[in-house]
């Protein structure tokens, strides 16, 4: 197998930064040398990092390829996703596979593996959703777990589609607190959330900024503390996804300050949109409808401090694309109808370096947060994650001090917008390797649908 | 009509404590004097109250009587429940008429009132229990706000009797938020609970202490917290009945700090009573069942400070006798079969006194928790829960050295065991005037059912 | 003796509004009596309520007459301020007598009997700052409680001048904790406050509004906290004097909320003016220079919901009145040079009473927090603060609609600025007695000095 | 320069686990290589790590060697302190170099230096005591950052010997804030723990448990709280040494979640050791004396979970050696005048691998907190503290299953007691690298005084 060696970048991780070289052999990296040592190293192949940050591939923990939702589906395959997020740095995706209500979780998981197998540019695992919590489904975690897929994903809001009441949560709960799976929570009261949605469109208050007002930071923030407590009478650890508002940090800071395994995440749509985005007029704020909601500019810097604070652990994209054309508009005249998503998969780790160039955070905690976090998260580190001995070889070459402005013109995700049209950002991808191939060569494509592989994943790397 | 004088006592309200003389005429409060001032008063009838307490009668705004539960009835009817009321000093109680689900309010209040009419030694008034909220039910408790009936009970327990999901609760409290009424929250998670009684019963833990086990204090405080946000969206004022756990308190605590129109009420058994005796062996700990559970008793400390610092600010019963023989029996093999609730409406004066005499409370705040705060809460006041100028004479004489012995071989409760058995108290009712009239004369009963008057209630007195 | 007798008003007090008709003999309130029971009193002199409020006296708990400060003197004398009071609807002040460094208490407190005595338009009393903690002045402390001071105030500011170290604090803290004493407290970490002083001056930044800038609202909540823990290893309780900052009133919160003996005083100045003031130019600034200094704005809501609360308890003035002529003039070019203080004995009831008009407080909460808890904490209840049979007749007629705008053409104090001039407010004191005795009598004064007596007070009634 | 190889171990770092071979020239860690792909190096020496750990030596960032206290000094000098450090797995010391009042601090950091110089066996570094804030020791620090003394320590502790009052806390914070200097803090409120002591005295209340009794947990807290709220005026981080009260933790948690740059440390004795120990009778309790004192049993689990949450975020020993005979003894009769200080430098790395056995911390947390995050903390990293490309050759060979029996009878520590005599524990350092140089070879002393260099150190890297 060939042999690379990647010279004289600055490898950054979550732990460390140092001046060294990286030894790539079959796929994994096999050593980490000072570059001052000069050590007489045979490589097949050489990079020149030089000026570059040498760091790990991104791992973005929530997307939704191919998605349903209302009748349509995300727009980007596994095949336009996973080209697109390897072009943004990112090389391995957790994407949730889906139970339907009546189904079976082994049903849903081997259509998401039909859907991913064969297509994907970059590495990917499954998380599954269990939209129907019964005896059976219930049986089938375990097998889940034992086959990699060691999280599930279950919902306080949308009643008769994947909500699950809080005896089912409870029973999840245990049930995962004992196979040791991780249960990740949507966490919006959308019991009550449903009554002001029905109540505004019944007003004729159906535009998109809407959707913002109706599904309420306090909502969010009730569901958040009653999940907490739910993981707590079962014993059992919590991931809450897509957090937004600034009451339910409050909660999950509460929690962890307890010492309870509780972990948060956030997405780059809360830390850098907001409801103006979706006050936007023409319609145009259905561009940036997805739920959890947008929120009021100032909870950004709640969201930012808990980041820094790590009362969030994990930045992922929720990655769930619809066009503005044909999907998005399915909601015109009632904001309930717009299909809840949005394209970021390529954008993510850009935005977070621009976080790092505008001193929000360190360098180090953006590959913690966009990289190793996740990784540790849901079972898949040191394998991915990092830069260290023994590790896959999905390393990005990112060059800091590139500029770019983000379009749709030129993004490569498939959906016909970008929720960041026009925003400057320093720092770019350079280069791009997956299990030390190379997918991303000097800003051109070079990898193939089909290279990315099925990561069965252990489990929760926090806990115990 | 007969004036009455009663002379040479110390008057004890929530607010001072005067050796007044207390002049009755026409049922009411006509005149308070220095006792020293010796006016040249002519009364009909003249009551010595030396050293005596003179007080406000008992406002308890929680019982159940003759209750539906489970295919029994709550063992006092309204004639044998208002009697013993009046011997423990209470003179007025706010029952709660039920709503069947498929009926409307107003059958449940018709049914109550022809329950109570005619029977009552002293005054009541009614609660409703929402028990089915829809279009019809939220339009009626407009009508019942007008009729005195002020304030609405809910309940996040009981799925499947009287439970409301948190999408009805929100209806609810949006409407009362409208029409002034103030929503009661029976607070605890009874869905997830639920899972954890099947799980008990299923496994063999099935004895009486069980039912302590699985209703856990985190899931009392995660509905209140839950209970408290959905008012803070409805934008609604929230009475917290039956608070048992310090983390529940802890929830309200943080609510009234924030200057929120919450409320918690807790009830003589919290206060006296705890996990250990719903481990009394020989299914005697059956006596004990009532929901919320008994606490561990180190959950005490925390509901006597909370009474101090006004975080909790009523102590009600919740009076719902079952005899042993025959109704709590009904659960033997399975808790989840006996009947939820204790006696205790002719107790709460005196064991509350009993904490004055203890030191936990001051003697205002007896009166305040027991008489002014009850009434100000449901609109009562100052016709009742007071002493003053204008008041109904609804007065008991207390004699604050006399001592007793609790025990069913002397209370007056139509149920086959007390709760208190053997507990020794300083201090004892001795006469008992409702409306200007004997109904306790020196320990001798003299009142009669149907003296005591529906009393319609004005909104709750502590908002606005 | 005169009896007297005040018909057709709204008695309003802590507790109650009643529609009652005041019986007064001796000096002191004999009776109350519901005005439609018409009964036959004959009264010498009959005052005519009618549309009026009949209220308790106002007390206000913290004035510094003639109080010596930087050289000058507060310019109001004992004979001028409680005149001015008067005017205001205050019947009771309760002032600080000043031991001096080096010598005893007694000799302070002989002073201040000297100034007050017979120069009173209304009652006053005493509390006694200790500027030199030592043996002597602790043992001194025993006797005082003993005359009737019973409170006790420390100064964690003012090095040099009244400033006393936490070993002091904690020694005159011990020492209450076993007397009776309550001990109160000026919460500014002083240490700290004099280096930002000494360095803003050096720095050019001179102007009244520096004062604000440099006495930090985190410098008052530390030194909150820290009276709070020290009181908790002495076992005293502990009073806090003038909280301007929300920081502040959060550590008194944490406080109350664990049932600790801890109680908070604000001032209208701190809930009415803000460092917009001491931004005022033209040296106009120097007007509101007191300490705790005036905050911006926004600190304003969070006094006023925690008097809502109670976790303020008491509104004093803080009365300490400089002319701006020849007085606050002293610091310009160096506001350090300042005279701390501002009138304002005259304004206080009105200014709370235009609050019960905005609607931010109850009219019940108006008398609690200016006649019945200053009165309470102060061991002056009830014979000051309320109006019960037994009172002393110290009873303000108040006229609920009458207009008014403050201003120092018209004010009766003896100060040439008015902090409020051109504010108008709604409501005003009509008539007033003091004991019985009419000192302002439908808007003119009638009083005279010599007719205010010195009142012995108990210890403060809100423990044990 | 030799070359050594480091081949089979399991590498730890507070990142990573790694089976990775580790290769060191010149003194230097040069590369790390999969330990599966067998490189193939040629190194002179190759140290076989199979079954072994292979971790960062420690940083034990608060020792006092040779420290005078009361008439006597800490019996480890730097050669016998640092002897027994290398023995205990630590390779990096920061020793406090003190101000004497009246001195500068050049004098003071001159006169350690060469206390230190030539005969340290591992390397070292120094903190500086600030005993005399003044404008020339301020002036000072701005070259002692230069010179690599980059952290400064003040006492609120002590009064008459090391205390600063908070004036000068707050300035040589402002001037910390300029020159990126960390201020650490002995936080307990000292001038009021100064009055209990003199009291406990006074009263016959001598023993050594009085000593953990006057200096009471509020205390520490108070001035933990305070150090926070100065350190927010003048826009500083701090760093809380020896944090014992869970109170205490308190504080710095609430620092923390507002994302203030507050740090706090805690020290083996409060993890193992308790108030039980200083109640142990015949004195023995004096071997047990250091402030903050011992605390009861049950804050050690707010310690450990403090540490899980990073709340607390390094573990130190405050080794400061007083042996019983001669030095402890002289407190015999009146515990304040026992010396203040326990040993421990040999202990640390072996207590906290226990709580690894225990599972209270994982491996890679306790590397965390014994080595990564004080030299982050203090400016050494990634020289010190990790195993990484670049990193100086500190490396500890950890034997995990070796089980030892702690004992002043085997320890090399210059002191006639152990404080864990007779404890079990369940590890062993084996060998020891310092710089490359092995110090331990397999359980055999091979270093010598003078190998150990200074370390100049940079600024805190946890900020900005």
């Amino acid at each position: 197998m060939t042999t690379t060696l990647i010279r004289g970048g600055l490898v950054i991780t979550a732990a460390e930064e140092t001046h060294a070289d990286v030894l790539i052999d079959g796929g994994r990296i096999v050593a980490l040398a000072d570059h001052a040592a000069e050590l007489p190293w045979n490589a097949d192949q050489v990079i020149d990092a030089t000026g570059k940050y040498v760091i790990p591939g991104g791992v973005d923990a929530h997307t939704h390829m191919e998605m349903p939702f209302g009748g349509t589906y995300a727009s980007d395959t596994f095949e336009t996703g996973t080209r697109a997020a390897a072009w943004g740095g990112t090389t391995t995706i957790v994407d949730f596979a889906i139970q339907s209500v009546g189904s079976g979780l082994r049903e849903g998981l081997d259509a998401w593996h039909a859907k991913a197998e064969g297509n994907c540019a970059i590495d990917y695992g499954f998380h599954m959703i269990l939209a129907d919590v019964n005896e059976h489904s219930l049986k089938e975690m375990d097998a889940l777990v034992g086959e990699g897929v060691t999280s599930f994903k279950l919902f306080m809001a949308y009643p008769g589609v994947f909500y699950s009441d809080d005896g089912k949560i409870l029973r999840a709960m245990q049930h995962a607190a004992g196979n040791g799976g991780l249960i990740m929570m949507h966490a919006e009261n959308g019991i009550a959330i449903d009554v002001l949605v029905e109540q505004a469109v019944a007003a004729g208050r159906t535009d998109p900024r809407h959707h913002g007002e109706v599904r309420k930071a306090l909502l969010e923030a009730e569901a958040t503390h009653r999940a907490i407590q739910l993981a707590r009478v079962a014993g059992s650890p919590l991931y809450v996804v897509h957090v937004s508002a600034t009451e339910a940090v409050a909660e999950i800071t509460r929690a962890r300050d307890l010492g309870l395994p509780v972990f948060g995440e956030t997405c780059p749509q809360y830390l850098f949109l907001s409801t103006d985005n979706l006050a936007e007029p023409d319609f145009e704020g259905a561009k940036y409808v997805c739920s959890t909601p947008l929120r009021p500019v100032e909870h950004q810097d709640a969201l930012w401090r808990s980041l820094r604070t790590d009362d969030l652990s994990v930045v992922s994209t929720d990655h769930c694309p619809f066009c503005f054309t044909g999907q998005k508009e399915l909601g015109r005249g009632d904001f309930s109808k717009i299909p809840n998503g949005m394209p970021g998969v390529e954008n993510r780790m850009d935005l977070l370096h621009q976080a790092v160039v505008e001193g929000r955070i360190s360098r180090r905690r953006w590959i913690e947060i966009a990289c190793a976090a996740p990784a540790r998260m849901f079972g898949l580190y040191p394998r991915k994650g990092t830069i260290a001995p023994g590790a896959d070889a999905d390393i990005v070459l990112y060059d800091p001090h590139a500029e770019q402005v983000m379009s749709a013109e030129t993004h490569h995700m498939n959906v016909d917008y970008s929720a960041y049209e026009g925003r400057r950002t320093t720092g770019r991808v350079h280069t791009v390797l997956s299990r030390g191939e190379l997918v991303i060569d000097g800003r051109r494509y070079v990898g193939h649908a089909g290279h990315g592989r099925y990561q069965p994943r252990g489990t929760c790397q926090y806990l115990g």
